[in-house]
């Protein structure tokens, strides 16, 4: 797989999101719970593109819905005060420990069933 | 609110993601369908943190559940060879067309409620 | 396809979800949003059976899976104090104007695309 | 909490939901898997008239998205000869058994925090 180089979110997209939930004043309903439910909701919008036939989907909605699920990532990240960079490594840590390549290699299994 | 200064996912913690991926051959089960089953997947186990009470929450698996979902979101940009900042922006121009400030300040009606 | 005879959840069945919980005093958790994202989450969970293969699937956690949204469906039916034949129906008169049998016959569109 | 008495689907109901499909010649596309990513999907449009404003909540819409999930619940129990009693009862048999009412009355929590 050949991966885009100009990968990053810039700063100025992440002050965009910022700016956009501020002059709105819709930090009032961006409650972690609210934020944990828009996630799903786009998720499953995002879902729908592959509901039927999951060879054949509209590219454009698949990116639109992806982009949503990532600016209430983002709304959530900024809500609770943490920093992506950080929670992923932590993950990462967990699931290489998780999933070790010589049990994983190949495999779908779920760590309990490695 | 105030705002992390190191709040964007570094270049490395992205390598760190593909990385993880192919050292265990798991490309082959990442098909867009199954990134988005696994997008709603996470983002329900990030949902449950907050299933019958949404004030007490435990937050070390809130940053956790979120991480994964944010894994996710990073596999299927890769897979799709999408532009994460590019993608997020074309969004933006439409949720700020969507949702003008005059109308839809301090509101959290749908657009089409407006 | 040939379809069961003893298809209906009795009656009895009915009345020991309900006993389930007031039993346990949880229906002063069911409110019809916890219901909602209760709903959801156990949605996913079916999901999870089929994340990374659709053709091979643990039956018997399929059944556990399905039956907890069928239970969380009754709860909120209780909630409302719905009718779940009058909701069924009323909801099947409006797919079948949406869905007419000379347009939709072998497509998986949606309406507004048919 | 009073409950409706006339609270069961009729066979009729049923009858009507299996010809809706067969109709339009959609059993094909009612994989497993595909029905699984469609009961989230509705489960998440019914999360969705919850999503900002979990008290003053439409209620035709929550009827039309709840009939949505229990229809393609239907539609599972049928695509795999499922009866719904039977499952619904094997799954309360665990429940009963996970959440002892000594232990888990008035608690939310879950039952490995028991």
């Amino acid at each position: 797989m050949l991966y885009l180089q100009e990968e990053i979110m810039k700063k100025e997209t992440i002050e965009r999101i910022r700016k956009f939930t501020e002059d709105r004043d819709w930090d009032q309903f961006h409650s972690p719970a609210n934020l944990a439910k828009s996630i799903s909701i786009e998720a499953n919008e995002l879902l729908e593109c592959f509901q039927w036939d999951e060879e054949h989907f509209d590219r454009q909605a698949v990116q639109e819905e992806l982009a949503d699920v990532i600016v209430y990532c983002r709304n959530m990240l900024d809500k609770l005060g943490l920093d992506e960079d950080e929670i992923v490594n932590a993950k990462m840590d967990k699931n290489e420990a998780k999933y070790p390549v010589g049990k994983a290699k190949g495999k779908a299994d779920k760590y309990d069933k490695l």
